[in-house]
């Protein structure tokens, strides 16, 4: 979902009454970004509270390329890890994620093994239908086992976008956080959505809604599922002990416009790339009596910072002696103060870009390949900044692009190196560059290797559904990453 | 102004708190359109209720080129136009424009002449400074006389953008207010401020408090005095009986960015252009008591709209057997109807393109020439759509190029000529425009001859002031219109 998805951040049609009244009696955030422009990453990101190059979310099999995990990826999320799940057990926490898991689909990766008590959904994207064959199509979960999987028993129909999968995972959620209302149970709903990924798809009473087409029909049924979400925490009296935060894990994915992609405002490009349009995220925060309605927070926020805050709203630290990227969010959330911090983004393992303030540094400028360009692949539809939206991998260590984002929010403007302005921000983020690099220490990287062996061929519980496949031969290889 | 240049409407740096509450007590239009990527012609077709190429504010010099009113113009508003003060002078209302004028500057195009009863300001963008000799400073008047120069009595200054005009025109328009209301009188407000025109200035207490640098100072200080204005509607306690309306003449001139130009959201170009980001305006209607609160309405509106509506708001119809372009709309905004209708953008004589319902059908497509966007006039910076920003004038007369503003709101992806909206839409469209241009009666051009000797040098006034110059001969010529 891209920034420029909610009425209240301008999207024209205003189609997000439910989301626009989250902001409204909540805090919006217009300078929140993802951990990562894809959404493996950023997701492992979001439950670690670490940038993915220390989690182990990324790739070395070449330099700057994004990588996630398809369902023929080896890695996953390492034990070594400390998920918000794991730690929120310590104080009592019951934890369901609903949806898109997306941290690894082999048997260690399993999310209830990462401290989460329920599961339903996928643990890779919904493409297909698949063969069956070459490839499986995609199982979903509940909790340990698979209970069917896409395009089978999970129909999406991939010529009208009708799936009622929206519907399901809300109803999940509600159930979820009624039972632990009743036991007085304190509760961690990590509700990962995926309808307005491509294919994008949208329950028949929302099906050609939106005035948007059918990303828009996507969005409408997420919109009005927040509202009952939201309504259910008012109705159990449980609003004002409820931490609610919405955002996205990578802007819209430009290169599915029109019809499965949505909007990133004014930003320049979609997901896959780190310019703002790939990284800047929706975010509105809700918890009724604590945040004060209608405000807006200028504080740049990260999606890892979710980690961190959560844990404060347990009354927990992260592990010491743990190297942490989010912040904790509670002194901007309540007494509206602004924190300064840089945001790293970065593209597989290399640095492309920083925002410190509000300037952003680019040490890498990359769209896509020309190869890929010319298929048509293109993550910057109807943009091109000469020197910015390079189509070959251009370095500016030494003289980073500057940009001010709030003159310039669309990146289209570099500072000149020769002003004061460019010296004096280099001179501030310079020592920013330097002391996280000085001081990084990647993780073993988790994106490296793929087999169709390792494919959703036979996932636990297929026995008794009979939807067991004969696995592939095994054939590790390098993964092919193409941007 | 932008469309993206309002908190309200996206503008990441959220700082028009006192227009965002216009929204928040008022009516919303996403789909506003001004009547004219350019001020002059914009302008007069809003003090008209009619197309530029009906009042004349228009060339004929050349093909689909836009025209306004420098200080060489000759031409202006004609005596045979009915213009908005004019006919509620019939209803007992006082009239008062503060600010740019812009509908002529000689003797006989005056506003005092054209139903005003009062003004403050200029006719005439505030450029400069000039030397006077090849040149004049643009004057200032009160009424009917001149009161002093820009850069002279009326400084800017063009390093620090500092300018306290808006503080002047602000005081200008609560004076006349408190004025009318004192004698029960009902009136017309126009109030044309021009801070966000480039030179952007605001005056000191702004300068330099804005996220967004110069441009944004200036949106702040006419954030403020719209908060100011509204407050002494509430004082005097005529918000009740007092309608108001925000919106702007052309999209944020993406030419003079990023210092210089505002935000036009997530749409094409900016002012020059008939794309999206050229005529699409902020709207925001607010009358408490009357519109209801926190509403958005999706009619799709036009600047002389408020010529129709103001004169019904007023118990007034246009004069019969008079073609007028502006439509009612107080259906919208007291009942949430929509109305059906076309909306023409017109560059020069050319109908370049018309939006009808949700499809945009460009006739004529063009940003600007070669040889100007070689000189670095880019109207379109960071943009680039194939076969749709294009620097020559391109005719789409028989195919026109269409889109759908919903699911592609910033035009980039036209749709297929083979497809069966395509074909739906055209056949909505053509008879439209066919309608359109069979019963239209252009009127005499005002804007094809320019003359040194009718530029500002002695207005009325100057010899009391001693700032008469004098004028330059007369050499009439065609003006020259680059774009
Ligand atoms: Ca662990
Ligand atoms: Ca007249």
């Amino acid at each position: 979902m891209g920034w420029g998805d909610l009425g209240v951040y301008g999207e024209p049609s205003r189609e997000t009454p439910n989301l626009d009244r989250v902001a409204a009696e909540g805090m919006l955030f217009p300078s929140f970004y993802s951990a990562n422009p894809l959404c493996s990453p950023s997701r492992a990101a979001l439950l670690t509270g670490r940038l993915p190059i220390r989690n182990g979310f990324y790739t070395t099999n070449a330099h700057a390329k994004n990588a996630y995990t398809p369902q023929e990826i080896v890695g996953g999320i390492p034990d070594s890890e400390h998920l918000l799940p794991e730690l929120l057990r310590e104080a009592g926490y019951a934890s369901k994620i609903v949806g898109k898991w997306h941290l690894g689909h082999r048997p260690q990766f399993h999310p209830l093994r990462h401290g989460f008590d329920e599961w339903f959904g996928s643990p890779n994207c919904h493409f297909g239908p698949y063969d069956n064959k070459a490839r499986p199509n995609i199982p979903v979960y509940r909790d340990w086992e698979m209970v069917g999987r896409y395009y089978e028993e999970f129909p999406i129909n991939r010529e009208t976008g009708e799936a009622n999968l929206t519907q399901i995972y809300l109803q999940e959620a509600l159930d979820f956080i009624k039972k632990q209302q009743a036991k007085a149970r304190p509760f961690f709903l990590y509700w990962a959505i995926d309808a307005t990924h491509a294919p994008v798809y949208a329950s028949k009473p929302f099906l050609g809604t939106s005035q948007r087409g059918q990303y828009g029909d996507a969005m409408r049924e997420i919109d009005d599922s927040v509202g009952r979400l939201l309504g259910l925490l008012r109705g159990l009296g449980i609003a004002e002990r409820t931490f609610v935060f919405f955002t996205s894990d990578n802007g819209a994915a430009l290169v599915s416009a029109p019809q499965h992609a949505g909007s990133n405002g004014p930003f320049l490009c979609g997901k896959q790339t780190t310019f703002e349009g790939g990284v800047r995220e929706p975010a509105l925060a809700w918890w009724p009596g604590h945040i004060p309605a209608g405000q807006v927070s200028h504080q740049l926020g990260s999606l890892m910072d979710l980690f961190t805050t959560s844990l404060a709203l347990a009354g927990l630290k992260p592990p010491s002696n743990w190297t942490i990227d989010g912040l904790d969010l509670l002194p901007a959330l309540l007494q509206g103060k602004l924190m300064d911090r840089p945001v790293f983004y970065y593209r597989g393992d290399t640095l492309m870009a920083v925002t410190l303030g509000q300037h952003k540094a680019h040490f890498w400028t990359w769209t896509n390949s020309w190869e890929e360009f010319r298929k048509g692949v293109d993550f910057c539809p109807g943009q091109n900044v000469s020197g910015v939206t390079t189509h070959t991998l251009e370095e500016h260590t030494k003289l980073p692009l500057i940009f001010h984002l709030g003159r310039d929010p669309g990146e289209r403007f570099p500072l000149n190196f020769a002003s004061t302005e460019y010296q004096e921000a280099l001179g501030r983020i310079g020592p920013a560059v330097q002391q996280h690099q000085e001081t990084l220490v990647p993780g073993e990287p988790q994106l490296n290797v793929c087999d169709p062996a390792v494919m959703n061929w036979a996932p636990p519980g297929c026995e008794k559904l009979g939807k067991c496949l004969k696995p592939a031969l095994s054939a590790p290889e390098k993964c092919s990453w193409p941007h």
